[in-house]
């Protein structure tokens, strides 16, 4: 079709987890947040509803305020977006031109090859070491882009602000994307290094430890001069007024978003441990998931036996990770179930 | 900069209209609809709010379906995003390389060159003629995508079946987006005309018959096959899950639409009728909003007059509309109040 340009035409979409259309299941694919959000986010939306019929202020001002104070920063080193998808796309396209080489570690979040796609850039993927770290040689000096999830998914491991600073250094003419979706989950973040390192841009989300992914909120941290560009290529009314509120109340409960958070690390101590004790090898996760290894049965079986259970995880049919599950930390009862059934599927 | 592609580092943002922070003022600057959306988005979204820790259904499924009903055509040919702006942007990065020519008419809808400056595309304008219609030579042959907003903003003046045709016709390796924006308040549409054209696309939003610009919501109509590949380049959470919920509802309570459809195309006609009692010159409009010529005083002078009596119009300080004002449909009151208000200016 002439219409459309080679890269897309060429490129394949992004799956995401499998969402079922009715109730009842255990839902651990998404790295969804089992608890609600503060009750504070709920009243704010409800709260705003009179002013839907009005444009969204254009900057999502108080968010970016209230965020700057949270972590220490300057507002204009910050941007609010529809999901940190969003900063995502909006870093690429004012980064990267058709032709340019993007890269990612191998595994870890793969829309950030159909990212790529969309610029028409060269995707290249550099595997990570056995024990999930940097390898020695990098050979990044040519990136346009490269992208670090901090903690990795899915393998909930954590990089040193040695491995970010590594990487800043070596990929001096492009930018180094430290993603945080599940740095909160490890109590750590590279945004205080952003005065050292004038190519880093961190990104955050309300999707994992604010349990707002059905709300679409992220956020990006950079320098003030690198915010400035990639605001002009935001969409300029991006973040509904409902998303800015509830960002706002968000950010402004502490209490709820720790108390939360603390539930959640809990949880994921003790699936770690039963797992374990099940002779399931797990990685020493720092996110709000685990990744499991099954052998006998196989990861495919199980995952097959705890979804005819009702029971959702991840399973990814690929290299290094076709024989591990991804489990999202659920709710004490949830991992009851959860823990439950995988004794009885290896019981077998 | 390095980091940054010449084209977005020499882009301007797009500048909104004004947004006052404080109470108090007659808004008629950006198109917003005076009434509220229906009760019915509101108590969807409230029904919603117990699920904002789930991810958003990726294809807004329903709103689709309900959305072919609407305008018998099939589901698989619409988009539904994140405001209009979001399927216009989505476009271009489907259709344009740099390099590539995107074209607009003037005076019209100033983001299309920001959306064609963010691809790094040629971007041109083509002078509408002296009545508001397309010139007679187009010279548009070679162009990626032709805009044509219709109705027009800010003239309100509409483009007929015929002009769409020809536009097509001779854009034969581009897109002709028909932006409808406004379409529902000028009650026509071309989205019937796609099966016969395979290079149009049809845009339309809830910001303003839905009384919804605050909830971000676009839809986007073209063939099956530039659906898909639109589709892949779309963020595939883009529509959280109060937007999704609250534009089934619009969409489902046309009873409450129409009826308030009819009234903004009331007040519509007698704005302008008053308006040209009192000497003032406005193109018949099929939008929600007229332009309106002011000689003595000055438009700029009725614009700041008019700001001191906290009204708010559209000024903009280039060719062709320099003598003029945008002024957007209010409510009955508002629209007195306006009046009142030019009718002293004018007396002075």
């Amino acid at each position: 079709m002439s219409y459309i340009r080679n890269n897309v035409e060429d490129m394949n979409g992004y799956i995401p987890g499998y969402q079922p259309e009715e109730e009842g299941w255990v839902k651990l694919n998404q790295n969804e947040n089992p608890y609600p959000p503060s009750p504070r986010v709920l009243d704010a939306i409800r709260n705003e509803l009179g002013s839907l019929k009005c444009y969204p202020e254009t900057s999502s001002a108080l968010v970016r305020k209230e965020a700057a104070k949270l972590y220490g920063i300057a507002p204009e080193q910050i941007l609010v977006t529809n999901g940190s998808d969003e900063m995502l796309r909006i870093l690429l396209e004012s980064c990267v031109s058709p032709g340019d080489e993007v890269v990612a570690f191998y595994p870890s979040y793969t829309y950030y090859r159909t990212l790529a796609a969309m610029q028409g850039a060269y995707f290249r993927l550099i595997d990570f070491s056995d024990d999930w770290g940097l390898p020695e040689k990098l050979g990044v000096e040519d990136a346009k882009v490269v992208f670090l999830p901090n903690p990795n998914a899915p393998s909930g491991t954590l990089f040193s602000e040695g491995d970010i600073a590594k990487l800043c250094g070596i990929v001096l003419d492009g930018i180094v994307v430290v993603d945080e979706a599940y740095g909160d989950f490890a109590q750590v973040s590279a945004i205080q290094m952003l005065k050292d390192y004038p190519n880093l841009v961190v990104t955050r989300t309300f999707s994992k430890s604010y349990s707002l992914a059905g709300l679409r909120l992220g956020l990006g941290f950079a320098s003030q001069e690198l915010i400035r560009q990639f605001d002009k290529v935001r969409d300029f009314y991006d973040v509904d007024r409902l998303a800015q509120v509830g960002a706002l109340a968000a950010l402004q409960d502490q209490d709820y978003f720790r108390s939360n958070l603390q539930k959640v690390i809990n949880t994921r101590s003790r699936l770690t441990k039963e797992l374990s004790a099940l002779g399931v090898e797990v990685i020493p996760s720092q996110a709000n998931f685990v990744l499991a290894k099954f052998t006998n049965p196989t990861a495919k079986d199980v995952y097959q036996q705890l979804r005819e259970r009702k029971i959702l995880v991840r399973y990814f049919e690929t290299p290094r990770l076709e024989d591990c599950l991804r489990i999202s930390i659920g709710t004490d009862e949830e991992t009851d179930k959860l823990i439950s059934a995988i004794a009885s599927i290896l019981a077998d």
